[in-house]
């Protein structure tokens, strides 16, 4: 879907739209009784939801493609995650909630280990704790670089996130991370004329990282990948003229709705508390994004019925949000997990669309399978919803005359 | 569906995909009941396989656009028939079994009728018989050219394919046949700068042919067309990291599958002797295409209950096949053929996907109404097919994080 034709067609209105994401929501067949998660839990509010509105199963990327929540996420919010990719820089400081600015670079960074050579012997130095990490990034913390600041960050393990900050600095270059053992690192060469001067200061950065690190082995060295910069893309309210705020609590989720501009609320975990900081700011938004991870990471585990549990507690928090009245609600997944295969898949995610502008379908529970013969269709793109949603709400106009 | 993007997602397994096609197997509701061939056909095997798996209806090309054999099978295979045109003197090489190699330049012939100014009467020399054809090319094949080998091979009645092979010819040319009776053959001109010398040797081709054939009325002339050399197209193995073999009698689908470097097995005509020949070579491979002719030529014939023999006849061999144990089943046609129209059709093509990763919809039967409503959509493309089962073989990485 274009955005620049929703962008031209989109018009004011009062309407508000609620996007429910329940993390990984598509399943398998479990162990029970062939039905999916979704199918064995009790959801009465959801059933009714679906049986009012218009069901479907979505495809985040493409037929077949497994998609990561980041791209999933954005292809929620009619962001063609094929045309709109995040540098993996960006992506790591969205993932540990690092503010990043318009004008910083970012990379990934490995702690790795180096021989007496500076061959590269283990790219991932042993994957070291991640408390050793910590004091390591203090080290790292304190190199200084003329005319940039520089931001250390521990993310996990062996893995943290470096930030440069300051004027005319461009994501263009080359990762240092030779990929294999046995190999120098390589240079973080420009590849592009106007990166020439955050090369150079990469360079002095890894040359004083070599000194600082030389007595920490295994962690005697740093592997960076991945530089970007934030992108410039169209701000989502722009876009569909709805002011945005995100319902999340999980770093990764907040940062993907702050990179498109929607304002991240203070929200407890719990789906009850994001709902009760919904109804606060209720008056400042249009569009609402709430998100529940735990459908997900039970379904990571391979734990089934937690995964039912969790489906059953979003059902049962939905008649508080039933009671803010939106006009649209849309809940849904960002990609399949079954707790079958303990990771995201390829299946398509249910949709259900509720408002008092939609024709009904034949659906009458929120499944799989009863949603693969609803009336958005069994497998359709995931970012048809926006528009789907901004049609519901009334706030788009007619196409020609 | 992007090749780029799946051979970037590719991830090495151990999973094995089977293919079956069984040619124009789309049908239309014949005499007896209003059912069509495969809804009428007892099957008790797909029907199986189609209640365990997923179902649905592809289109080879787009919305209601008939496909012929090569660019139907192109889709199944994943290659966009509209972006992977194949030139038609490559593809009349394919139909006859012709070993084309890298820097050949084929056309298609035709024998015509001349007049005495040398202006076209008869574009197809009056259909003569093909054993006539035979005696015209033996004289055409003693033809020689400065720099490359002439090879001339009778197709049918007056069709023909000629082939110069050498180094440095291009297949940018003019067709020399001028669309209508009443003028001269047109010069076979160079489009291109490169195929300049091409162009010259294609004439004196065509000037020898002209002596050769002088006494030959009513084929005293040729005309060519559809100049072109061997695609440079992305190998299947490449994109897919699937080893690929074709159990396929025809010359024309064996070429196709050339075409996309897998390798032709060495097979009978009846599909037990194919499902023995994969048996044989089964470790060597990880995708199997399994090519069933009959279906659609019985269909060409318009005979419906021949059509539904040819189906049960599959659906008999089916257990051998299952035998082998492949992970991933794909059961489907390359275009739809009903035997009321005779014809190739536009009709959408009923597929089943059998794997232990399915998530199963409501499809109890194979047939074209159950795979109206199945999980796979009523008119998704065909090129979605090799995605979908490159993921259900686990064969596929996640995009982004």
């Amino acid at each position: 879907m274009d955005l620049k034709l929703i962008q031209q067609l989109k018009r004011p209105g009062k309407t508000k739209i609620v996007m429910c994401v329940m993390d990984g929501l598509g399943g398998l067949p479990g162990p029970h009784n062939g039905k999916t998660e979704l199918e064995t839990a009790k959801t009465p509010n959801l059933d009714r939801l679906a049986a009012e509105g218009i069901c479907g199963l979505h495809e985040p990327i493409r037929a077949g493609i497994t998609s990561g929540s980041g791209p999933g996420h954005l292809a929620l919010f009619g962001y063609d995650p094929i045309a709109y990719q995040i540098g993996r820089g960006v992506l790591s400081a969205l993932g540990i909630g690092f503010a990043l600015e318009r004008n910083d670079v970012a990379a990934r960074g490995n702690f790795c280990t180096v021989d007496k050579e500076g061959k590269v012997t283990d790219r991932r130095a042993g994957r070291i704790e991640t408390t050793r990490n910590e004091q390591l990034c203090d080290l790292l913390r304190a190199i200084e670089v003329p005319g940039a600041k520089v931001f250390v960050q521990t993310v996990k393990e062996h893995r943290f996130l470096l930030v440069l900050r300051g004027e005319g600095l461009e994501g263009d270059l080359q990762d240092t991370d030779p990929q294999e053992t046995g190999r120098e690192p390589l240079r973080p060469e420009a590849r592009s004329e106007g990166a020439g001067r955050t090369a150079h200061l990469i360079t002095q950065f890894l040359e004083k990282a070599k000194d600082r690190l030389a007595e920490q082995h295994p962690a005697n060295m740093v592997l960076l990948r991945g530089f970007a910069k934030l992108p410039d893309w169209p701000a989502f309210e722009d876009v569909y003229g709805l002011r945005a705020a995100a319902a999340a609590d999980y770093p990764m989720y907040r940062g993907v709705a702050r990179l498109l501009g929607m304002e991240a609320l203070q929200v407890g975990s719990g789906l009850r508390d994001k709902i009760a900081s919904l109804k606060k700011r209720w008056d400042d938004f249009d569009f609402f994004f709430v998100h529940v991870k735990h459908t997900d990471s039970s379904a990571e585990d391979g734990d089934f019925d937690r995964k039912v549990a969790e489906i059953e507690n979003v059902d049962a928090c939905l008649p508080d949000l039933l009671d803010l009245n939106p006009d649209v609600i849309l809940v849904t997944g960002d990609h399949s997990t079954p707790a079958a295969l303990k990771s995201h898949s390829w299946h398509p995610v249910p949709v259900l669309l509720h408002a008092t502008t939609c024709r009904p379908d034949t659906v009458r529970a929120f499944g799989e399978r009863p949603c693969s013969a609803g009336g958005l269709g069994a497998r359709f793109p995931a970012c048809d919803l926006m528009p789907l949603a901004l049609a519901h709400a009334e706030r788009m106009s007619k196409f020609g005359a």
